[in-house]
């Protein structure tokens, strides 16, 4: 109808696959053994172990005063000024379909390929998106994305290059966009401590904590553009007990560091057997590695049939993204497939 | 910066005050005694029993089929069409927020007085918002918002003045959105059998169930405009003990009926308490009522020097809003005040 009330499509052009939902692969590999050894996300396999949550989490508001001690975790943990410059959210992604919609449709570039989100996301909300592999191509657009570490592939720009783009994008009246899901366990310097107007930073929580199911996440910004942001997601966005599992995890930094050496000796391990069965690999954090194959879609069904779930992608038959296994027996189970 | 990229403010013009956080309240009066009693939100305080949460709900993204579980549980127990109608979200309160920005700027008049989020969402979104309390008044506009039962005063009309108002600004291509967050426990018709194109109802799942602390509520429309809600809100917008906890509570019609029996018959204690004390009953629901009082601020602060927190309005003293005590001792101290 012409009349339509909407400015947003109905219907997507076409869905964005991701990891972590099995439905479709058990329906396509019922003989497949269970349970799935599910590598098909960026997920720690080691998790932050959930502290005792109170009964009043669950039950009441969450209160100003809980938000705000979660703001001060969160500013501590990422190096951000302070809490004013935090913005709590349920989840990275329902940020990153918020924030197009509070800017005026103007011309997006989103640094690619990575996650597919955020161009569809700036698409959807009216904006003109076009995507480069060149970070010097993204400051004649008004807004310019980053994931930084990139997923799948691991690319990460120097802080000094991120830095100049935001400060090129800021003198222009523009933003820089710059998601940093995969950060936390990475040697790489953050834009958290150099939040400046004209720069947002996101940041996940549950992918480096290993509590995807909490759905929480960060932006890091200049206080008044944190204060646009925590607007349009209004009070009690996060719930009591993210607030609170939230808040102990990002006060833990001996559990980071111990995570971060921890994942990173996993990641070497599954580098080793990566190259064993031939793949070659492209990039990745410690929480996940992407490789391609000469036989990509045989190793993807051969994975599938033994039970075990990876990411493969859309146009790139070879290639295929390894999440980290959690025991020995999930990596005695890889370690059957690729050889 | 008249350059700015942001179409969205910066700062509010003025906070909304809300029940639900006693931070202030505790500053105000030190002198109070400890634990405070929370009168001051419209929660069912005594709340659906937790079932165990998987250690799998935590670290794991949603499923789809998790997902699509829970949508069927809130089309069932609100009389939805099919699940396809529904959308789960983290809390009604983002559903308020999104909403505006997914439609360009455009006439919005808001049934009032009522819950004020309505209203500043709306206008913070770039629509030029009025507020009538004729609701005959409202077609007249694009989009109007009703809540039906009204907080605070309980206000509903009739199933067929509604589905009318719905159906004259479908008409016209615009939108009614009807915010039922109080309609659960209370014997008034839903809008949500008849959701057609036009119409949002907005179902909140905190308040009844007295786990506002989760963070979970519904958007009730046809398909098209659900799927548009829905691509807002991105994939995984409700967290994995939120899944698992509303799919239980909305099966369970038993523990609603008690629920709401059991919470009428507070409910009516609560105003001949409130009558005693020199009350007049406006209205509410079962889980709150509202009252005007000729020695509204006194009352206010005697109840907050006992430590009792209550709601009160901005602009009119004489009104006070009780949510309902727990248990005895509760009623008790409640009662010591209202005499």
């Amino acid at each position: 109808m012409d009349h339509s009330v909407w400015s947003v499509p109905a219907r997507e052009v076409a869905p964005i696959a991701h990891g972590g939902d099995l439905g479709a692969l058990r329906q396509a590999f019922p003989d497949a053994p269970e349970p799935w050894l599910d590598l098909s996300t960026g997920i720690n396999p080691v998790p932050y172990r959930v502290p005792p949550v109170e009964a009043s989490a669950w039950t009441r508001l969450p209160e100003a005063g809980e938000v705000r001690a979660l703001r001060e975790a969160a500013a501590a943990a990422y190096g951000a000024p302070d809490s004013d410059h935090v913005v709590p959210a349920p989840g990275t992604q329902i940020l990153i379909e918020t924030l197009p919609r509070l800017l005026a449709p103007t011309r997006v570039a989103v640094l690619g390929p990575t996650y597919a989100e955020h161009a569809a996301a700036w698409a959807r909300a009216g904006h003109a998106v076009t995507e480069t592999s060149d970070i010097d191509a993204l400051g004649e657009a008004r807004v310019a994305v980053i994931v930084d570490p990139n997923n799948p592939d691991g690319r990460t720009h120097p802080l000094a290059e991120r830095r100049a783009l935001a400060a090129a994008l800021a003198a222009r009246g523009g933003l820089l966009v710059a998601d940093e899901a995969f950060a936390d366990l990475e040697p790489v310097e953050s834009l958290c401590p150099h939040a400046e107007p004209g720069t947002v930073v996101l940041r996940s929580f549950g992918k480096a904590y290993g509590l995807a199911g909490l759905r929480l996440g960060f932006a890091v910004a200049e206080p008044e553009t944190a204060a646009r942001i925590a607007a349009a997601l209004g009070p009690w966005a996060v719930s009591g007990p993210a607030l609170t599992i939230g808040r102990a995890a990002l006060s833990d930094a001996g559990w980071r560091a111990e995570s971060a050496r921890a994942r990173a000796a996993d990641a070497a391990r599954l580098d080793r057997m990566i190259a064993r069965a031939g793949g070659r690999i492209v990039g990745g954090t410690c929480l996940f590695r992407t490789a391609d194959f000469p036989d990509g879609p045989d190793l993807y069904r051969r994975l599938a049939a033994a039970g075990i779930a990876v990411r493969r992608f859309a146009g790139r038959p070879e290639r295929l993204r390894f999440g980290l296994p959690s025991d020995k027996a999930a990596w005695c189970r890889l370690s059957r497939v690729l050889r």
